[in-house]
């Protein structure tokens, strides 16, 4: 996998879903005891678990969360609130246990793995000149491709890098139309006159690579990031392995929306953990139709959203699999 | 507790928050890794857990769910899509660990106990009389109180009880104005028909108990249910002992509203697990100026939502407790 055309072939044939578990789960639910519906959206992550894992009952006991750190050559411009040498300095802190994605991953028992991508080396400065050339984009993707463990059961992604809002917003704003305004935001905390700025930024680069059109993986390699790519590659891994996905904020669902442009069911086993503080993020889940299952103000990434909402995925499984029927515990299904 | 009276007092002397907790948990948020806000809701959580648990920092280790069963005279107007037995089956059910919540428990490392409440004995028809007589609700407020187990560090309480919606539309009508039929949803499911006739005796229930006022605890012994009165009892404990409490759906926060009838701050140790898809639950919160965690379109009971919402309480506390400050892991906090 080693070019965009090898990249191609591999979303191209992508599984669907395994409807003959989803019927399964369709017909177990209103045997279970409680009102037809009343878990809700519960009811739904179960039947989408069955139908991405292919099995019956969904089983989510496994669950890894891989974060990737990329560093951004935009970062120059001033985009974002820290100095560029912040990933590093994350990064170091991921692997010590002191980030908050570290805390939400030990309280639900989920594996951890960051994965910086040559940090030492920033991306090209998009307002100047292509962010990737194929290879680094395709090797970025390959990583996350291959940081998908064997054998778990749900993935979590996330990412790390200092500017990587301004990435998100110009991606968005090439795959989605619109104005760049209208997909920056304040990420780590920037000021109205370093908004206002990082906009002008996001409207030049989008301006700058226009004649990639709405190609995925162009609009990837010009305006993304190796964490983007990464997360990219790992999402399209986890479908071809039957794990089921959950998607952080806003830069995580930017980088997945590429899969999206190249096909328009690549993201149907992925669930969207939360919605993100930052204003593009909500814009981006109505344009891609995907709802959040968490809304908490959140603007973290890290994977922090996605392994908050991997703990309802695991009750919705809970629930379904062990739940009694009607017929088990004797209960009456209605005044009959 | 044998009285009405010996309730008043407790009210009237519950204790306020632990400003000093409070006050550190506000310093250390701004020097963890993170840019400030970045963990949004989570942050306003362990800043709420450390006022209420008096103790900085906050922890939830050990977290328990109480779910109080009743079951009610009303019953017999058809306000169900169930039978009224069904509330002793479900019951053996939780029991014998085959309800939702059981799952739920098991998955976020709950301790579960469900106590029915007099269930072969039905309050008295509300259209007709009044629920409960003084002693009754008393007793049913007293055995939440003594429900709540010593030195946990979260308490989620919850219900189950055939035709306790109908209950839960009528507090919520005579406490908050507006028409029944405003407070009034499908509960367990009922079709069209089924729901006028439920707000009609909702209706007329608050009619015939319209002189009790405003007084909460008149409200709750004419309109309520042993259930309802035990959830509020707990609530009560549960402040005495400085642990913060969850909050199921509708039923769960129309007990609770009966206390804030008593004492205006007197949720104010209590956390909005979810908003239920009942509808009259989301009016509820808007009177009372209370924000659920989650949003996930349920509408079971027996403390499903709580105990959803207490894994985010529990991960916003680790997250607090756990995360390393700018200082200890050697991160830049701005571009100085």
């Amino acid at each position: 996998m080693t070019t965009f055309e090898d990249i191609r072939k591999l979303i191209g044939d992508l599984p669907g879903p395994d409807l003959q578990a989803q019927r399964q789960a369709q017909i177990r639910e209103p045997r279970l005891t409680k009102p037809a519906g009343a878990l809700g959206r519960l009811e739904h992550l179960a039947e989408w678990l069955c139908a991405w894992q292919g099995r019956h009952p969904p089983r989510v006991e496994r669950i890894s969360a891989r974060v990737f750190a990329g560093n951004h050559g935009v970062a120059r411009r001033g985009v974002s609130a820290y100095p560029a040498e912040v990933t590093a300095q994350m990064v170091a802190n991921f692997e010590a246990g002191g980030g908050a994605i570290n805390q939400l991953c030990r309280v639900f028992d989920v594996e951890f793995a960051i994965l910086p991508l040559d940090i030492d080396r920033p991306t090209g400065d998009f307002t100047e000149q292509a962010a990737m050339d194929e290879d680094a984009c395709a090797a970025a993707f390959a990583a996350g491709y291959d940081a998908v463990p064997p054998a778990i059961d749900l993935l979590c992604v996330g990412e790390m890098g200092i500017a990587n809002t301004t990435a998100a917003a110009a991606l968005a704003c090439a795959l989605c139309g619109g104005t760049a305004a209208e997909w920056t935001g304040p990420g780590t905390g920037v000021g109205a006159a370093a908004l206002a700025k990082k906009a002008a930024v996001v409207e030049a680069a989008v301006g700058l690579h226009r004649q990639a059109g709405a190609d995925g993986l162009e609009l990837l390699r010009r305006l993304g990031g190796r964490e983007l790519a990464a997360m990219a590659g790992a999402i399209v891994a986890a479908r071809l392995q039957r794990v089921p996905v959950v998607l952080d904020g806003y830069v995580c669902t930017a980088a997945a929306a590429v899969l999206t442009a190249l096909r328009g069911d690549a993201l149907d086993h992925c669930q969207v953990g939360h919605v993100s503080a930052e204003p593009g993020h909500r814009r981006l889940l109505q344009h891609l139709g995907l709802r959040p299952l968490l809304d908490l103000e959140m603007r973290l990434g890290e994977g922090s959203g996605a392994v908050l909402a991997a703990a309802l995925v695991k009750a919705a499984a809970a629930c379904h699999a062990g739940m009694a029927t009607f017929e088990d515990a004797k209960v009456s299904t209605g005044p009959t």
